[in-house]
Order: structure tokens, then C-alpha cells, then sequence
């Protein structure tokens, strides 16, 4: 049913989808679409691709995967509606849900029109690029869907797709995918970049300060501040697009760490340690 | 010149000690004192000390860890200083430096006075207990000393054994040790026990949430949380005897933490992105 699959950016998770389709025995052409040369001819050199296609390929694949950032997704949205055909399923891999869902709404999935089905496979690294791209990417991770119209047999085995990439698919909606996402994705990205930023301000106004963090620091800073390398072009987007509910999140933070900061000599604390441990044993 | 080492707290860190020195040929006599029989237990049945003893082998060890939280190293110091002899090293594993480096001078290092070398091995798990000690936690860690008096022989063969655990030592001023650790390890702790607690309140307000974040969370959650799981038991120590630094350190993040959310849609992230950057290539 699927015989060729246009890959739309074919970085990190778009090349991760290229190996996996084919470790899990996908047959058909994989055509990679790139603004960039380099990314895209790496993609092919490690084998994610069958080649470098253009804008052609994608109206003629039978699925788009469209694995770039979300203002790029909706570009390419709008492109594509335009062309686009009735027995086409465009996805996408995009962070953020509900400015893609909205858009899927208007130019998609009516009559005559092509089908959309936002995803959102929760696999990553903090560096992107083809180089690092994984058959193995999803393996055990959460693919998310969330669908604006009933499952058609072409969506159906991209779906099947999927679960032989070892992912667990699970659909929610859109406002709740953004939400929850805030908590648990774009909230946690963004305290590893305040840390991580706030660090490298004290090296400049202390430089021998450096030196002392390699020796000392361990594994908690480490951790803390390893997402501090994601790039900015994905998540200026994922800001973007999901701006209340974020903020909402990082204000919610900011406030419960001026509660720690005023309770460090109170009881209060051994309440914070309590909660925070029951979070940890629910996990 | 070291025939007889007491561990005062038979815990993850006191227990490793044990487990280390074994490992690197210690052929004498290692005492685990605990207030918990169940710890010095197990750290007997993991081969960490050699027998369980109590106050009397204290003043007769050559060196006495202290590897109790940091209010209780403080206890301890004072127990000792009536009955330790100056034969004896005294020296202690505690998170903060300045309040324990403080009653050494007062107590110790005299003449007639056992001598006291304050330590701080950075390592660990969030989680304690001899059952979790391992006689390569230190291996490739920092173990920091602020020492208070000039080194004698016995220190020199102490510093000798922590070497042939793996760990490089280094010396640093107690102040800056305390300053630099609010940043690189208390401050990491507080934001995992802050974000941790927060995701338990939400929990609480919104049961059928719990289901979702363990579907959706991947490892960015679980990282940023992951400390979230440490006891209350040692941190309030570190709250208690780092307060002003910590507090600093926690004010900071909160207003970097408001600056990325008043700026989510302008190029002001950019910035915020591009300084984590930097960040995580120095390291």
C-alpha cells in the first residue's frame, strides 16, 4: 500500500524514520528532501534514504513525512494542500500540536483533499543531524497522534509502520498534547537553557570560574544542563506555538523555587523532599 | 602507617569507603559505626567494614571517616575533639565545607588535638544506603579537600588511599568550595526536588494525569527529576549550612527562568540558546 515515502527534513528524526522504516523491512523508495545539501547527502551516505529528491516527490509519494521544525511544518502544510491529492497521507513529527491541528482542519482531509495525521514521536537527542540519526531512535518511545478525522487504510499502515519501529502509538488531543508536553518536554528544555545560560554568564564575568566547574561539577550538572545543547531553529518554534501554556509552566516553577529559596531553614523543605520523592517512586 | 579505620555512617558514601579500600589492597582492620543496625548490618554483609563497632573504636582508629550528613559530622567533630589523641586523623565527607572547616580550627589541628582534614568526595546516588555502595564510586570523581593546618604523614597516606580509589584530589578554599557547589550540585538538587514536587501537586489536582506523563515523559523528564528520588535527611544539612549561597544561586535561576518566559517570542531566546550552547561545548 505504501511504496514511496517522502522524507521532509531529513535531520536527526527524519533520517532516524528512514533507517527504521527499512530495519523494519520497508521495501519502497524513501526520497529525502532537504533545504540543506549537506544534511540531506548525509542522510543518504548512512543509508536513510534511497535519494535526494524536490517538491515533485513529495506530491507523488505516497506518504510525506513531514520531520522539520513546527513553522516549517506549517509551511510546508500550505505548499502542500495546494497540490497534493486524495490518496496522499501527509505526517509530521512536529513538537507542538494544536497550530498544526488547526491548519490540518481548514486545508485538509475533505473532499478531494489529502489526508493529514499529526504525530509526534517522543525520541530525540540534544543534537540534531543525520549523522546521529538511529534505526533504533524509537525503540520503546512514545509515538504520539493527534487526529483530526476518522483512520483511513492508508493512515491505518502508517500506523503499522510505526509500532515495527518498536514505538508504542497512543492518540490524545491536541490542547492536552501541548499541555502535557509543557510539563514534561518544553519546560524541562527550558531550565537545562536558563541553567546552562546562567553558567556561561558567570564564566564571563569569572573566567578561571571555568575551570573550577569541569573539576567539581559531576554528574547532576551534567544532566541538568545537557539539553542546554538543543538547537534554538526547533525550539524557537515549539516557543512559538505553545506560548501560554509554557509560560504557565515556567511561572509555576519560578514560583515553587522562591518557596524552596524561602524555606531552606523551615520544615517546609522535608515537604518538597517528601512530594518530590513520591513523584519518583510512581515512576 | 594506617592499621585501623572507623567509618562513622555505614552508608552509600561511608560503605563505598570500605568497599574502596579493600579494593585497593588495605589489608588492616575497617569499623563501621551506625546509629542504624540494619546499615552497619548490611554494610558488614557487602564486605564494606570488617566488624560493627561503636565510640571506643573511634578513639582508638588511626583515621575516623565521617560520612554522616553534614549536622551530624558536626556533632561528631564535637564528640571527638574531648577524646581523640593527635595520633589520630579525623576527616569527613560532608557537602559543605565552611561550617565543618570552622570547628576544625576551633578543635582540632592544636597542639595535643587530633588533626582534621575536611573532605567532600563528589559522588554519590540519589539514592543511600550500604546496599548501594560500590568500591568504584569514586573512580574518575573529583575528591575535594579544604584543608585548615599543614599536611602531616598520616594525611599524606590518607590523600594516598583516596588516589588509589581512582579519584583526583584537589584542594580549594572552604568558601569557594561551598560557593561553587551551591551552583554545580545544591542548586541541581533543589530545581529536580522543586520540579519533582510540583509534577506530584499537579498529580494530586489531577489524578488521571499520572497515566499520561508516564506514557509521554522520556528522558528529559526522568533526568531533569531523577535527584528528585534524594533524601530529605542530607539536604536539609546543605540548606541549613550553605543557606546564603544556595538562596543566591536559586534567586538567580528564578529571574533567568522569568527572562526566557517574557521572551519565548522574541529573539531574546536566541540568545538564551545560544549562551546554553557555548556552555555545553566547554564541557
Amino acid at each position: 500500500m505504501i511504496e514511496k515515502v517522502a522524507i521532509v527534513g531529513t535531520g536527526l528524526i527524519g533520517g532516524s524514520i528512514g533507517l527504521a522504516l527499512r530495519r523494519a523491512g520497508f521495501g519502497g523508495e524513501i526520497i529525502g528532501i532537504d533545504g540543506s545539501q549537506i544534511e540531506a547527502s548525509t542522510a543518504l551516505s548512512v543509508g536513510a534514504i534511497s535519494r535526494i529528491g524536490g517538491f515533485d516527490d513529495a506530491t507523488s509519494a505516497d506518504v510525506v513525512v513531514l520531520a522539520v521544525p513546527v513553522m516549517g511544518i506549517l509551511d510546508w502544510m500550505q505548499r502542500m494542500a495546494q497540490v497534493a491529492g486524495p490518496h496522499q497521507l501527509i505526517t509530521d513529527v512536529g513538537s507542538t500540536k494544536l497550530a498544526i491541528c488547526e491548519a490540518a482542519q481548514t486545508d485538509y482531509n475533505g473532499e478531494g483533499q489529502a489526508r493529514f495525521l499529526p504525530g509526534h514521536p517522543m525520541a530525540g537527542k540534544e543534537s540534531g543531524g543525520a549523522a546521529l540519526a538511529e534505526a533504533s531512535l524509537f525503540d520503546g518511545a512514545t509515538w504520539l497522534f493527534t487526529p483530526v478525522a476518522e483512520e483511513t487504510p492508508l493512515e491505518g499502515a502508517w500506523r503499522g509502520w510505526v509500532a515495527k519501529f518498536g514505538a508504542r502509538t497512543m492518540d490524545l488531543d491536541a490542547a492536552r498534547h501541548d499541555q502535557i508536553c509543557a510539563w514534561v518536554s518544553h519546560l524541562p528544555q527550558m531550565v537545562a537553557t536558563a541553567m546552562a545560560a546562567m553558567f556561561e554568564d558567570e564564566f564571563a564575568a569569572e573566567p578561571e570560574l571555568a575551570a573550577d566547574f569541569r573539576a567539581i561539577g559531576g554528574r547532576a550538572l551534567r544532566e541538568m544542563t545537557r539539553l542546554g545543547a538543543s538547537p534554538y531553529s526547533m525550539w524557537r518554534d515549539v516557543a512559538f506555538t505553545n506560548t501560554k501554556p509554557l509560560a504557565a509552566t515556567l511561572f509555576a516553577l519560578e514560583q515553587r523555587l522562591a518557596h524552596v529559596r524561602e524555606n531552606l531553614k523551615t520544615p517546609e523543605l522535608r515537604e518538597e523532599f517528601s512530594k518530590a520523592n513520591a513523584f519518583r517512586k510512581e515512576r
